[in-house]
């Protein structure tokens, strides 16, 4: 480039303000030394490589690097879901191991909020997730059910979903629930994902989602200590239009100027009633040492009603997401584990877990399985695929835990996906296939209907029965169908307390020569 | 009204959703006890009374009371200013007088900030005003220059007006900043009200505006310990574009995506042009026990370059504004006090204070005045004009603090506006045009400004000097013109160290009897 070029694109204002030089940015942290006006908007590019950048002003500097920044708290950031098995996360693991909190810290951040199982109380899941937002509530409160209610509010009445404390601006962002007793009938937890419910709303009542995000209402709270008030629009849009905020609490809103409630009533009515549909909403049971934490922005949570007799005792407390998507970002920065040691972990740790109706635990089944593969003289690719078949209820999108409930039938999908960043075909489709399979088996081979154990025949029924014809044909035609056969036997003898199970390291080596990415 | 009666407005829904009977709204809290979705959407008004209202669902409730809420964040609910005197406060009032509470909580609220004469420190600051927003920085942070500085942070160099943590979402709504010692030459402090330069931009550069309310950018901070990111706009506008919200931070802005920076680049300057103006910015000096609150959404600090020899401590926190908000409508609840009450509180505290340049304190100055008066055999509304001529000074919307800087001429203005809620005309406007009699007096009575104190012809100077031959006409066809004459003279006489000032309590039933309302 001459010294005489003018460069309008990258424009040259952009390079000067933004240069990477020591002198113009701090190389420890980043910030920028300058101020904007030090920058003369006349100022040229005279010579420009990746590394160099000269400019018209004389100063020498380097270009920046350029990320793609986008806002991670609008709808398009965001899994929006209905019906989900709740991503579920144990405080020990938390603790101890940065993958598992990993997946708990995104979870609240991209699914909107993470059960957690075995915290010992609120203010220390709280301070793994970030900082408390204090509040006239305290650092903590009470949400106690008592037998002898001495108010509405602590019945066993059902409490309609809802985003906390609307009349606080900044609201508190995240909320914990963490239950320390649970021993009445009913008193379920529910929640919603509000986003989702404002994009139905946009799609199905345009005319309402347009009120809701343009009419500011007031949200307020007063006891003998607060007074508190906020005024903002029920569904909060960034300046492009994208859903970034809900705040819902009907007990809560003030009356809208009388001369707004016809457009209003209607629009607030339309978004009520998806927020209430039963198909949108995830309910779940918190027993003694779980914690639900979510983002009060997006999820609306609910309780079911419930008999008044016996104790339920909550405690809560506010903190907030940019605490969350910091300490993300910064587990994200450690080196990843290859393959082999992430899967030891799976193996030794929530691999641990009960293997619901069976005998044998998750671990010790997989690991039967792949010996039984090995035995059998099956590939390598197939003794993994045996080894590995049901890694998809250990890899957080599904739990195992309501395995039995008739809700999974889709951990063969999230394990092959999962699995699909080291490996190939070869290894994920024997066990994206292998649930497929045994309805399979049992269409096509009667007598094995016979040799499956009680819990396996109780799921057969919740993934679909025994396959009619057209399935059998359609399976018979994948290329791994036969392949997902043979690891469909061998699942169904890898249950057996008495056998003994080889260790995970006596497959490493195997594992480690068909890793591809 | 018949059985048979459609109300379409008052909207029937509104009124069955907002019922103020003890069934549909929580005595004790008014909290509403009922969904939008349990009022039927077809419900009408079959008798409507101030007390009372039947639907057509068979329920007999109460009207809601209608408050006029708005949204206290946006521009029109704040005071703007330029380079104004600034609110001060004092540490012991606030801790014992609800009055001064009020004040404080107030200026933040309305005119952005406060400074706090006094403070121990930040975090017993921030109780009285809320509640820490905790953070990576801790719960206090430290902004401390040294001699040898390690980092160019800690130099001496100008920090030009930004917003703190604009990567943080919710960012931190309020800042507390304290002053350990200053031991430095320069380091004074700078603000800018950020909504004020805001609307200079709409005004001014329409199209600048636009582009920084519209295009959400990305700020962001890291160290070893933290990732924060936050993307929004520089300008933050309300459903109804009104200006609810400021970041502004060189240092931590990432570079927009370089198709952006033609228009971002030009309005971004444009905006920071305003924003630098040095009409715009106050200027004061923070002293060992001075702590500055400000609203972190609206108003920018900065600091003026100082010699890098000495020692400069400061500590800061954040907070957020809508505890302050609670707290200052909790104070509110108070029963107010009287005239009589208020003026006696008034000349007991911030009426002991010095007055510039002169001998006596600013109470005595006025019992003075007030006795002069009396003795001319002045009436009573000229004695209470008299007794009252200065209390602009202490209304908290003039500190009386920079008098002598010139920054002060509209303190009799101040005075007759707040003394209009309980006194008429008689009182009032004397006190109003007790300043132009002085500019008058002195224009046409050439002996006048001989008797002039020393301090008082300076600020005849900042004032703007005596009156030209129009001014003088408009001013003798006042008709309180003549009455403000002779509270000047007795205002130049009231400012004896040697004559007995006569006690508050000698005029409050005079005061009491010219209470209008």
């Amino acid at each position: 480039m001459r010294q005489t070029d003018v460069r309008p694109s990258p424009n040259a204002v952009w390079l000067r303000d933004n240069c990477a030089c020591p002198q113009c940015r701090d190389p420890r942290n980043g910030q920028k030394l300058r101020s904007v006006t030090d920058t003369d908007p006349g100022v040229r590019v005279v010579e420009l490589t990746a590394a160099k950048v000269v400019f018209s002003d004389g100063h020498v500097g380097v270009p920046p690097e350029v990320t793609p920044y986008a806002d991670d708290r609008i709808e398009d950031a965001k899994d929006l879901w209905a019906r989900i098995d709740p991503p579920c996360g144990d405080w020990a693991a938390f603790e101890t191991d940065p993958a598992h909190r990993e997946f708990c810290l995104d979870a609240v951040l991209r699914v909107g909020f993470v059960l957690l199982r075995g915290v010992p109380d609120v203010l220390t899941a709280a301070a793994g997730f970030g900082y408390v937002r204090e509040t006239n509530y305290g650092r903590l409160f009470d949400v106690r059910v008592e037998a002898t209610p001495v108010n509405l509010a602590f019945t066993g009445l059902p409490i309609t979903p809802h985003t906390d404390n609307p009349y606080r601006d900044p609201v508190p962002t995240v909320q914990l629930l963490h239950c320390l007793s649970n021993a009445v009938e009913g008193g379920d937890s529910g929640l919603v994902d509000g986003f989702h419910a404002a994009a139905l709303l946009r799609a199905e009542d345009p005319a309402a989602f347009a009120t809701l995000t343009s009419t500011p209402v007031t949200f307020r709270y007063a006891d003998s200590g607060a007074e508190l008030t906020a005024t903002r629009p029920m569904i909060g849009l960034d300046p492009r239009g994208r859903i970034r905020e809900v705040r819902f609490n009907n007990r809560s809103l003030q009356p809208v100027r009388p001369e707004e409630a016809d457009a209003f009533y209607p629009a607030y009515r339309a978004f009520a009633e998806i927020l209430y549909r039963p198909e949108l909403q995830v309910t779940f049971r918190l027993g003694p040492g779980d914690c639900v934490v979510f983002d009060n922005t997006r999820v609306l949570h609910a309780r079911t009603g419930f008999a008044d007799t016996g104790d339920r005792h909550l405690q809560g407390c506010y903190a907030d997401l940019d605490a969350i998507a910091s300490g993300l970002a910064v587990l994200r920065r450690r080196p990843v584990p290859g393959a082999v040691d992430t899967l030891r972990a799976l193996f030794a740790g929530p691999g641990t877990a009960d293997y619901l109706g069976e005998d044998v635990t998750q671990a010790v089944h997989m690991l039967q399985t792949a010996a039984c593969a090995k035995a059998a003289g099956a590939p390598p690719a197939l003794v993994a695929a045996a080894l590995l078949h049901d890694v998809g209820h250990f890899t957080g999108e599904i739990t195992g835990h309501d395995l039995m409930a008739g809700t999974d039938n889709r951990h063969s999908h999230v394990g092959a996906d999962w699995l699909g960043r080291w490996f190939g075909p070869a290894v994920t489709e024997p066990i994206r296939l292998h649930v497929a399979a045994k309805r399979y088996l049992c269409a096509v081979d009667p007598a094995y209907y016979e040799v499956l154990s009680e819990a396996s025949k109780h799921t057969l029924r919740v993934q679909g029965g025994p396959m009619d014809a057209a399935e059998v044909a359609a399976f018979e035609a994948e290329p791994y169908g036969r392949d997902a056969v043979r690891l469909r036997r061998w699942d169904d003898e890898g249950k057996d307390p008495a056998r003994p199970a080889p260790a995970f390291d006596d497959f490493a080596p195997l594992l480690a020569s068909l890793v591809e990415r």
